[in-house]
């Protein structure tokens, strides 16, 4: 058996076993009763003992040097080019590092679960500056590794190939246009009358609307199921991709979207190529791509007009005895592009979202990089909300620089990903409609020839070329943001 | 860290990754897409092949043979005697006899699934003629090892120290009475009148009706959840039970006493001792006495009269709509006792079902002891069935010799679990009679003093001792099936 198979197989085996990882992890959040977590806790931690020490095998060194020797096609190229990135990435870092910034992020996240709700940021800092401290010396040790900045280095986990650089070139760029966007948006839409959800809508009609709509975006049932969690996410494994939602009786708009973004998410698993199962070079490209894809769903698709009349009498089919003039097209479509400044990212509408992005994404960038220290966090973080959108968050921590869970265990680096995903949406969409004509197959009902071109281009590419190339194959051209400014204007204002 | 503490944590390690095979297990039944059925039967593969590296690992021989000679408590020495029978059953094969056993079983029972149904008795023949030589094989090994006879050794696997000599005594004695007081039952009933479901019972009331009856029955919802399956099975964790049943929207009966059934599967699940967690001595006790605990629930409790006339007002609550004349206590009462003897042993009344095992017991343990060959078990079967339940199977496999799946892969031994457990739980009722006043507290809504009898007895006790010392210890006897006749006779008798 050459190398390059040994490593296939070695691989396989992995994923074999995250495979009941994620099962279980999606068990744990959505079905499991409260009286189970602690001995589930117990096995998926042994389980993440047993995961590190296969994917720190001491044989793995020799196999990579030897492999790539050996004669390969360009896909298994791509392949060990992916299966060594993951390895060269979970190799890091000294096992004493790993258990560290495991012990401090559930004790920052832990207390911050209460702590938020208190506005504590006097007993939130105190654990909070552990994991910062960890996170910096994990910058610092992949930075020495790879030769980029520690912040880049971070990025590396979530956006393979994109770099402070280019972020800070096109997020300074939509910084010039944004705020004003937003005024002008909020202007237009000031004088708009709009009926809210009012009534009551049961949680069962929900959960059928929610279905009528993963049929009609083509989920594949056969692969997967829709179930509640408190926060929703996309789990599972390709061939069997678990999406949840929760439902909020007195308001099915929220629930509804955020179906729809996670069968974005959920399609892009589904649509991954067979053939690389279980391999680095078979998994989802990026953070980014896999928010261009549930942003696509939601923000291309979901909340465009057209969409928006076929998703009206879904939506007056499953609550015949609620008030009607809610669910006419052009209402939803005013509850769906409300635009409006607030201080919750996970609530903000899509044109203000990238304000909340850009800015997080300064601080834990200067924060990475050693330019600033934690205790700066709530300064910047009310100067930036005054800047990007009119709000101060002085003395206001819960919903200031408390709000996130990502920064509790040390994730930084992910927060670009989001808005680097509604770029990419807006860029893909723009492709797509060069050659489909999207609003007539949206008003259609028969939304194939747009999941034909994301197949093609997107979902059976998995990780094969580097985002930059994939991109670029897709739609003529790396990153562009003008396509999502354009979009935005568009919507608005257009 | 002594060699009893190592076996303790090397157990502990097993049973965390056992923990996620049960979770899967139940997801890959319960709730899977079948789509996701391939992958999920490769992950679970990849883990049985982990547990099967864990329980052989090479280090145990020795740490078996130094614990044994260290200081241990009266606890300690079950629990390094139960870790020790456990490794020795599982280490007494051969890896090619376990492997080509799992292949010939696999396909065995996968061919049954259509060739019963086309009453093929030829082509079955085939694959099974392959299971039951590897079985023969697996019986003689084990025998050799245990001084035991071959069917003896394994019976061993799912009841610890019962005998054929024990089980001959106590079949024989039923062979002797049960023909003439089944006809004596039938006799009787021959002049009933009852009244048969006959109305929609739907599956959400249904479903409420299972979750008011495991109230009622102290089922632990923070540590468990019912759902749904094809075959109802009891599985999960300890701290996290999962029951399941099905729903005939024709015919609620079945489904309301299946759940009453592994609702006792569950308690004993659930009452087992917390400070032996994931070890073999903290385990239930064997299959028979985990029978008992579900017929004690379904059979002593829950088809007794005080039982139904406390569940009739739950089921009149939860289907309003339906013909109110048969949820009365007396006409459920008659359909949960009537005795039909019939070909299908899952199908099979409290009276009758003896009979089926009986049969399948003489036969099996025949087989395994070379005295027939597996061409001999049609007749036998015709023969037995007419001498036992007065019905021909002649020509008729699917439902007779075919009609069970435990044979299929090669699971010889199991049957009489299913008798042994009635008897148990008939010992068990007698006994708690003697300190409780079971027909009052039934009345009374409160069955909590029962519970605390069978916690006490059955559930905390695990396997802290032989089967014998702990019915002995509970009953003052060790098995004895006088009192299995005697609830018989009183029941449909009296």
């Amino acid at each position: 058996m050459s190398h390059y198979q040994k490593l296939v197989e070695h691989s396989l085996k992995i994923s074999r076993f995250e495979h009941l990882g994620s099962i279980c992890g999606w068990d744990q959040t959505a079905v499991m009763p409260s009286g189970g977590n602690e001995a589930r806790s117990e096995a998926m931690a042994e389980l993440s003992v047993h995961l590190h020490q296969l994917g720190n095998a001491p044989q793995l060194a020799e196999w990579f040097d030897k492999a790539e020797s050996e004669s390969l096609s360009d896909n298994e190229q791509a392949s060990l080019r992916e299966m060594k990135l993951k390895w060269q990435q979970s190799t890091a870092l000294p096992e004493a590092l790993v258990q560290a910034q495991s012990l401090a992020g559930s004790k920052c996240e832990h207390a911050w679960r209460t702590q938020r709700g208190e506005n504590d940021w006097e007993g939130f800092s105190k654990n909070f500056a552990e994991v910062v401290a960890l996170s910096q010396e994990e910058a610092q040790i992949r930075a020495n590794i790879s030769g980029l900045t520690p912040y880049d280095a971070m990025l590396d986990l979530y956006e393979p190939g994109t770099t402070t650089a280019k972020l800070d070139v096109v997020f300074n760029d939509v910084k010039t246009w944004l705020p004003t966007l937003i005024q002008n948006i909020q202007e237009k839409q000031s004088t708009e009358s709009i009926y809210l959800p009012d009534g009551h809508y049961p949680t069962e009609q929900q959960r059928q609307l929610s279905v009528d709509v993963m049929k009609f975006l083509n989920f594949d049932f056969n692969h997967g199921r829709l179930d509640v969690s408190m926060h929703p996410f996309c789990g599972g494994v390709p061939t069997d991709v678990r999406i949840t939602t929760r439902y909020d009786e007195n308001d099915f708009v929220q629930s509804l979207m955020g179906t729809v973004h996670e069968t974005g998410h959920a399609r892009y698993e589904q649509g991954l190529p067979k053939e690389f199962a279980g391999l680095a070079v078979g998994q989802a490209r990026s953070m980014g791509i896999h928010e261009s894809q549930s942003l696509f769903f939601e923000m291309q698709l979901g909340r465009s007009a057209k969409f928006i009349s076929q998703l009206s009498p879904l939506v007056q089919k499953n609550f015949v005895n609620a008030d009607q003039k809610i669910f006419k097209t052009d209402n939803l479509q005013k509850i769906y592009t409300r635009v409006n400044p607030d201080f919750i990212r996970v609530d903000a509408d899509e044109a203000t979202y990238p304000a909340h992005v850009i800015l997080r994404y300064e601080i834990e960038r200067d924060l990475m990089n050693g330019k600033i220290g934690y205790k700066d966090i709530p300064e910047l973080w009310d100067a930036k909300m005054q800047q990007y959108l009119g709000l101060t968050t002085k003395g206001n921590y819960k919903n200031g620089c408390m709000q996130d869970i990502h920064w509790t265990d040390g994730s930084f680096g992910y927060f670009p990903s989001y808005t680097l995903g509604a770029m990419y949406a807006a860029q893909f969409m723009a492709a797509i409609k060069q050659t489909v004509d999207v609003e007539k197959a949206t008003l259609s009902g028969d939304l194939s020839l747009i999941f034909t071109w994301l197949s093609d281009n997107i979902w059976s590419k998995a990780s094969l070329f580097s985002t930059d190339d994939l991109v670029k194959q897709a739609t003529g051209d790396v990153l562009n943001a003008s396509f999502f400014k354009a979009h935005l204007e568009k919507r608005y204002l257009g």
